[in-house]
């Protein structure tokens, strides 16, 4: 049984044993193929677990700001890439840090090129982020004429070197079961591939670096592929789970939420913990909206989510979960319930600072 | 024109004049009925726009945490409701707070006012969250039984003193137009009357309670009401507008968002500025997702809308905005443009940490 001894409030659970061994079966698959796995921090933001991956061998980080990259710098990490596009408003903060640690970053315009051509000051890497079908952003792969005009933009300063092509195949994340996002992520890494060939004359070290972890989960195969940068995967969540890309074993995290009502009429607990801590991020499932799996809490972890149970509504600080008969009659007033978040790296950043944050192992 | 020198990542502007002309408005409506207006925090949790309520004559407020009730506790509130259902975990903070100041708290269960009577070192002042209809949570407005078993468990202890009836009428929030909420907002109101009546014999001095900004911005007849507890109201938000609570005018808070991408093949802008800043709140207009609404900055605020713009998409840092023709073309890359959140509640939660925020007026 779960000691929840001194959990008061909404308290995120990070068991130690199943985060190590999902980053050190990533590890193994990337050194497998010698593909360098450069690990997206965004999903943690937490110098303890990135201290897990240091211990597996990682030396290289992927974060999605500037503030994220000046946080991990500032806890010894020194090769950082920024995976979003580079904003050039801050600019300081990109001289700042490349003063003092190897600092990547995406460049997806000839405009942004040219501003940074013209007022860095210390080098960086820059990646072109390429658009393989998402559309969420990048430059289309397809489109020869604006990669071309980024790097004659960047070709005028010596602080700018091209690293290569990038891409966050966020396709991986509409589809359900191995096969389907094996089939996202092979077309994806054949149009990587193509720039390769094609740029490698003029940039023979280029680099071709993919981003995310359904496809990494599940392919057992990363030939071809230079790096690799999934980020979530160290906690896995519900989403991961629903696309196939895990088990519910391998998930990491979980809230530890305490029962503040009981609504027998209807069958449904009511939890502290809301939106601020587990984000309005939901998943239909069933055809049901879902913003988190109910799970008992064990002495070392928890147990797969209770059958038929979800919850079902949060309000900022309230979450309304619809249980079953059996889970309803087991939690009074005052225990302490797990949830499996829908999205582990938005809850994760809530809860670093709207509840207290317990590793277990 | 607004002057984005000095914003370099995503920027909540609080507009100090909208804001305290909100405020403003709904204590003179209250003072009118005789009314005590006890503001939600929760929407804020800024002891600067605290200070506002403040200066126009607030003396009580509901905040929906005790550590929200802690920290202004700390800036010199001395009467406080948590308007959740108590957490029995925290039986310590809220001594520690009962101690200090006067404390209002939630009891929904005759399990918990049990718990309490026995750890309770200090008076507080209690009352019983009614359920009129919304299904969230609190006591079923028929349910006698479970209400007089609240009072005979909490009427052990001297220091759990009931003081009425509070009911969150949340329904207000899935109708749109002012005579759907009247509707509502009526009905709940008959419903904390006819409780006020049969418990009055009891406790002649109990309270009738209502919380929610949709109704009390709409209605124009407080009476009969003892306390208002609404908090949306001083920043509004798209929600707000979509429901028919207000004007875009009367929105007191936009987020300052950097333009680091632009996709003219799909009109599509990407600002940074994601799920961390404005929160994965989402509302259906015309079919349609949206995230948020695009405005452009002026020197002392805002614009409406711009027609026919909204944000499609949110990742973790990136915002997808989808733009007509002549607005793409009048954001270049390292431009601001600003966004109306959906839901201003949750976007001020996570500003406080994953950005900056500016008050202009």
């Amino acid at each position: 049984m779960f000691d929840a001894v001194g959990i008061t409030v909404p308290t995120l659970l990070i068991n130690e044993t199943v985060c190590r061994s999902n980053i050190e079966t990533m590890q193994e698959k990337a050194d497998r193929f010698s593909v360098q796995l450069i690990p997206h921090f965004k999903t943690h933001q937490s110098a303890e677990v990135g201290s897990w991956f240091r211990d597996a061998g990682t030396k290289a980080i992927t974060v999605s700001s500037l503030s994220m990259a000046a946080f991990f710098a500032g806890q010894g990490w020194d090769d950082i890439t920024v995976a979003f596009p580079a904003n050039i408003r801050e600019s300081d903060t990109i001289n700042t840090l490349a003063a003092n640690i190897r600092l990547r970053i995406f460049i997806l315009s000839a405009e942004t090129a040219t501003h940074l051509a013209r007022v860095l000051t210390h080098p960086v890497d820059y990646y072109i982020e390429i658009d393989t079908g998402y559309g969420r952003t990048g430059v289309s792969c397809d489109d020869h004429s604006l990669i071309r005009s980024v790097m004659r933009a960047a070709a005028v300063s010596h602080n700018l070197n091209f690293a290569g092509f990038y891409t966050h195949d966020g396709n991986t994340y509409e589809v359900t079961g191995r096969d389907a996002i094996m089939k996202i992520h092979r077309g994806t890494r054949e149009k990587l591939e193509a720039l390769r060939e094609k740029y490698a004359p003029d940039y023979p070290g280029l680099k071709v670096s993919l981003g995310d972890t359904p496809g990494c989960s599940v392919t057992d195969n990363l030939s071809g592929l230079d790096e690799i940068r999934p980020g979530n995967y160290v906690f896995y969540d519900v989403t991961q789970t629903a696309i196939g890309s895990c088990t519910y074993d391998q998930i990491g995290t979980a809230l530890a939420a305490p029962v503040v009502a009981r609504h027998e009429d209807r069958l449904e607990l009511v939890v502290y913990g809301g939106g601020v801590h587990l984000s309005k991020d939901s998943l239909a499932i069933n055809g049901k909206t879902i913003y988190g799996l109910p799970v008992d809490l064990l002495k070392n972890g928890w147990s797969a989510p209770a059958e038929g149970c979800y919850i079902r509504k949060l309000s900022q600080e309230h979450g309304i979960l619809k249980v079953t008969r059996a889970v309803f009659d087991r939690y009074a007033v005052g225990d302490v319930i797990g949830i499996l978040p829908v999205h582990s790296c938005m809850t994760m950043d809530l809860m670093r600072f709207n509840g207290k944050i317990m590793i277990i192992s």
